[in-house]
Formats: C-alpha cells, sequence, structure tokens
C-alpha cells in the first residue's frame, strides 16, 4: 500500500540537462485508487519543495498525507474515477535517488557529487517512470510550487502524453525575490559548522532550521502571523543573553525548522531549492519562441492574492503571457490570508477543489 | 567636525528598564549647523538600525552620510535655520556603548554580558546627551525605521523636551512578522561557526552576511528586484556543486552582506533587533491607558505603501489608534516601489522632503 519503488536507467545511463549522467535512478511512488483497463484514468500529482510521495492516507490508520482533503473517494482527485500517481521527486530524500543515495561507483553517498538538475531533468525522470507503468497518456498533471514548475514542464515537454494540465501558484520563472530568499536559505545551511562541505554525518540542525524558518516567513502571510500569534509570549523564558522575553511567533518558527530537520536532508535542500531558481520558461534560446508558447493542451493556472513567494503580479503576467501565445489556458486566483501555502490548508479546500473538480471534469466526459 | 563623544552616567550608573545597571555610558553623535543662542533650534535625528552618527557629509570631501540629502542649507532639515544632532544609537558599534565596548570592571568587551535593552533606554540615554548640551527643549525629534521607533518614545516619554516628532516608516508595536524576520537574521549569528557565544576573534562572517541579506529583503520590494536584475546572470561562474549558473540579485545580496560584516558588529545586531521585537507602546499595563495616548504633542507619522518590514496595514491601524486617542497626529503615505528604505533613496527625496518641511515650518513661525 505504501511506499513503492522503481528502478529506472538501468542500462542506459540518465543523461542530465547540464550533460552529466547517473545510472541506475531510483523513484518512489505512492498511488491511490485503481488504474483502468486501457490505463486512460491516471493523473500524476507533483508535491512541493518539501513534500513527499504520501499524498494521502491509505487506511484510515495511516499518517496523513499532504493533500488528504483532495485525494479519496468524491473528493477532487476522486480515487472511485483515477488513479493517482504521486512521485517523490528526483534529487528530493523520501525514495527517490538524490544527493543522499549511495553512489553505486563508491559505495558512499553523492553529497555534493550529485549532478545539478533541472525542472526538466526532475519531469525527464517522471516520464520514465510514467512509461515503466505502460501508461501512453495521463488524464491530467497536478501540481503545486515547486510541483507546478514540473506540470508546466510536462504540458510543454510531453503534451502527446497528458490531457490537461493544473499549475497551482508557480510562475513560469522564478522571480529574483524567490531566488533571493532560496539563495539565503542555502547560506544558512553553507555556513552551519556540521555542514562540511556536504559531508555531514549528523544534519547542519541550525542551518537547515534557519533555511525552513525563512521559507515559512515566504510560504504563510504577515496578516496571518498577526491575526494567530499577535505579540504573545511564551511561558519559559529565552536563555538569550539581550533578552529573557520570547514571542509565541519565534517558538512556532523554531518548532518548524527543528522538525524540519528529522525529515529533510540538507544537501537535497540546496539542489532542489537551485532547480526552482533556474526554472524559466520564458526565456527562449535566441530566435525560437519561448518555450510556454508550445503548451497546447487545457492548463489551468491558479494563484493565490496574498502569495509572498510567487507573488500574484508575476502570475498575472504568466497569464497574459499564455493567452497571448494561444495557450488554451484558465486563470484563477484565490483569496486567502494563508498566502502561498493554502493549497495544502484545510479550511481553504472548499475554495480550490470545486476548481480542480470542474476543470477536470469536461475531459472525463470527453474520454468516456 | 566629524564624530563627538560625551560621557554619561558617570558619577551615578544608568538603571535600564530591566533593572540592570551600566557605569559610565559613552554616546557619540555629530552635529550639523549651529546651535542658536537660546538653544531653541536643535533637531534631534534618530538613525535606523545599521546606521550611524555620521548623517551626512560636514564638507564636500567627507564621506557620505546616510542623509545627505534631508541635511544642509535649503533642505528639509536646514543648517541655516536648525541645528542637527544625530547620536549613534545606545548598543551600537560606532561611538556608543554597546557590547563592543570595553566592560571597565574587567577590560574587556561586554559582548554577551551586555544587558538586555530597549527601545526606550535607548531614548533614556539620549535625553541625558540633550540635557548635557544644556538644550531644555528640541524643536523635534525625527527618526526612520528603529529611529522612528525611538521618535515615538521621545513623543511618549519626554513631550516636555520636544515640539513635535516625525516617525517615518515604523509602527507602534513590532508585528510577528517583523519578529520572524529578526529571529532568522538572529538564528543565522548564533549559528555561524565562530560566533563562538559572542566571544568571537574576528567577526561571524557568514552568519552576519546572512543576517544582512535577510534584512535587505525587507528592506526593498520583490517590484524592485524585479525591474533591477530580472532573471541576469553574472559573468563569473558560481562554484556552488548544484548550480554554476548564477543570478545578478544573488551577487547583489551577497554584496551586501559581506560589506555589513566590514562596519557591523554580530553581537550590537543581536541586540538591538531584539529591541526593535520588543517595542510595544500599544499594550498598556492592566487598567492603565496605552503608552500612545499620552502624546500630547503634534506627531507626524508617514508610511510607504510597499512596505515588506513594517506592513502599511499596521501603520494605518496606529494612524486609527493615535486620531482616536486623541493625538494631534498628522499621516502621510508614500508610494515608492523601494519599499521600507525609500526614506534613504536619493531619488525618492521629493516624496518625503516636502511633508517634512511643511511640518518643521509652523513650528518654527509661532517660535518666532
Amino acid at each position: 500500500m505504501g511506499l513503492k519503488q522503481q528502478l529506472l536507467f538501468q542500462k542506459e545511463a540518465f543523461i542530465l540537462e547540464n550533460g552529466a549522467t547517473l545510472q541506475p535512478v531510483e523513484i518512489g511512488y505512492e498511488t491511490y485508487g485503481q488504474l483502468n483497463a486501457d490505463k486512460s484514468n491516471a493523473i500524476l500529482l507533483l508535491h512541493a519543495l518539501t513534500g513527499t510521495a504520501h499524498a494521502a492516507k491509505h487506511h484510515e490508520a495511516d499518517t496523513p498525507g499532504w493533500w488528504d482533503d483532495y485525494i479519496g473517494p468524491g473528493k477532487a482527485l476522486d480515487t472511485d474515477r483515477f488513479f493517482v500517481i504521486c512521485p517523490n521527486v528526483f534529487g528530493g530524500c523520501s525514495g527517490s535517488t538524490g544527493p543522499s543515495s549511495i553512489n553505486p561507483k563508491t559505495g558512499i553517498p553523492y553529497r555534493l557529487s550529485f549532478p545539478g538538475f533541472s525542472v526538466k531533468d526532475i519531469v525527464r525522470v517522471q516520464y520514465e517512470l510514467i512509461k515503466t507503468l505502460h501508461i501512453s497518456k495521463l488524464k491530467a498533471v497536478i501540481g503545486g510550487s515547486m510541483g507546478g514548475m514540473q506540470a508546466t514542464e510536462w504540458a510543454i515537454c510531453y503534451s502527446d502524453h497528458v490531457n490537461s494540465v493544473i499549475n497551482i501558484a508557480s510562475p513560469l520563472a522564478a522571480s529574483p525575490d524567490a531566488i533571493g530568499f532560496n539563495l539565503i536559505q542555502r547560506m544558512a545551511i553553507l555556513n552551519d559548522p556540521d555542514f562540511n562541505d556536504g559531508n555531514y554525518i549528523a544534519q547542519p540542525e541550525g542551518g537547515l532550521a534557519t533555511a525552513r524558518m525563512v521559507g515559512m516567513m515566504t510560504y504563510r502571510t504577515s496578516e496571518l502571523f498577526s491575526k494567530r500569534f499577535e505579540r504573545f509570549t511564551v511561558a519559559e523564558s529565552s536563555k538569550s543573553a539581550f533578552s529573557k522575553e520570547h514571542f509565541q511567533i519565534e517558538s512556532y518558527l523554531q518548532y518548524q525548522g527543528d522538525s524540519f530537520v528529522e525529515r529533510f536532508d540538507a544537501n537535497s535542500y540546496l539542489y532542489l531549492t537551485k532547480a526552482i531558481d533556474l526554472f524559466d520558461v520564458i526565456r527562449s534560446q535566441e530566435s525560437e519562441a519561448p518555450p510556454y508558447s508550445h503548451i497546447k493542451i487545457p492548463y489551468l493556472l491558479i494563484g493565490i492574492t496574498s502569495d509572498q513567494l510567487f507573488r500574484i503580479s508575476d502570475l498575472r503576467r504568466d497569464f497574459e503571457l499564455l493567452k497571448a501565445a494561444g495557450v488554451p489556458v484558465t486563470y484563477h486566483e484565490i483569496d486567502s490570508e494563508y498566502g502561498h501555502d493554502a493549497f495544502l490548508v484545510h479550511s481553504e479546500v472548499i475554495k480550490f477543489a470545486p476548481i480542480l473538480t470542474e476543470f477536470l471534469l469536461p475531459t472525463e466526459k470527453i474520454a468516456h
């Protein structure tokens, strides 16, 4: 029921965009629902930066997934109708080959000898996985944040192999602002006393926690923090020399940082944030048309007005670009005080789910 | 002409808000213009977190100050009329007693044995300085950002000793959002391998640079970064294993971080950011009226619509609070793509200067 793993590129090496090679590549994934006889009901679901293949519970006693609200009988990704495949991202650390994987040539983890990779590389590995499952055409590819960037690459690179794509809260190119915050997060990790050029024994805890805390600031909103934490202080006093007072927002962020260290590999974090920075399907090579203009399938773009990471102004620009290029794009904006993470928040399901359901339905009707 | 220094609390110790004592306290300050015979033309100017007493050039060949655009003959702070006093902040590292000062009892720097202090403590030291200059009443106190918080404390604590106060871009209480970003900056410093519990020999460079980079993200705006840097890359390739590409926004931030290390003490940064976090003149003790309601003098509040550090929504709330409490408050909002730092940017002078001039003029007329 849980994590499945698939070896890819066993006979021939995976050649990455930058020319580096890797062999083999393993991908961890989980599935929900049943693949139908003609293999036409598969949806590929792609997680955000720190997500995993565990998108939903497989049974009541199972640990919660990151999209339980959307996956199940009668839900937006209705498991009575769809077969949902959620892979762990290539370069990640939860079942797929990444910097913490053992390099078969050396017998030790790749760490910083892992090749730099792009969102397109991530997607090319996913396509190999889909091939091994003998699925020639996906009903849809759906992703949020970094998963949305992957969904966009699917729409560009594999439009013959997917009916439609849903991109939640990701732009067609990472903004300088987002790149800046990612750089700061990598700096915090690289500067940790335990980082040791990536050859750490235990995680570089302080640096990775700090990185996560920076991330959290961009995933939520100042409005939400103001409403939730105000200027409340916590009972236990701070140990810092400069002040004994400690605010709830500080406890919250530190808890987020500390718990992240237990579940995410620091080297993976470096590579994945850089892949996000490099994502850009607006810029074209010389006189060629920009990559996004090659999207020929229905493309649903959902922006979140309060998004502090991927600003709504960028998503509005992207909608205009797509429309002008003749892409069959549908655009929705969600008002939410939760910011970027709204698509992962239980109370906001009601805002997203109907849009997903409506977008997925017509294709479903045509297919029958 | 340059930095003057004044010893304070030589006979009796300075008793801080938290009960700690310090003796003596030295304050570095610079002045512009001439104090008139009846000592009625003095303006106290208070710098932001990383500013210094050097607010303006004293002569053509002098190094630029942080407010050259506003200080000089015919400018908003007209040195033909006003005597401008700009002290380095208590707890800072540019001429005033702070964590890097020598503790006379031990012969070594205080470092983390320096007492925790508040914005009110900073202001109480400034009041002592004004007394030693035999100025019984200031024409105005003006400050931006952390300096604005100090200006507000002046309006509350010393309204008999100042005619009017100008607060640029600071709220009546630090928001959870601002506290979160400050916490992250302190984390980056505390986690630096060279920090050594504050007893560093050389500065904790990586951590302090990272802190500055986080600060820069909140001082400017995503719009500005998008316009200035787009997704341009720099000629020299990155040395990082995860990617050879390096964006201009990254070079910019790293330059800002690296140059900051040369001019600011890491321990001072810890104490000052915490003082900002603790600033709150909205919360009152039990049944007492909130501190801000005690402001009885003309109070000019200037908000910047695009401010990412101290949000315009908070400044609007503060204006309403002040108005409702009967404070003689004037409120202006500045539209600027520069965000929080707009009041320090040359091209934006035209937006701020006329407001300052108009606000300072009537008092001037009455005084004559």
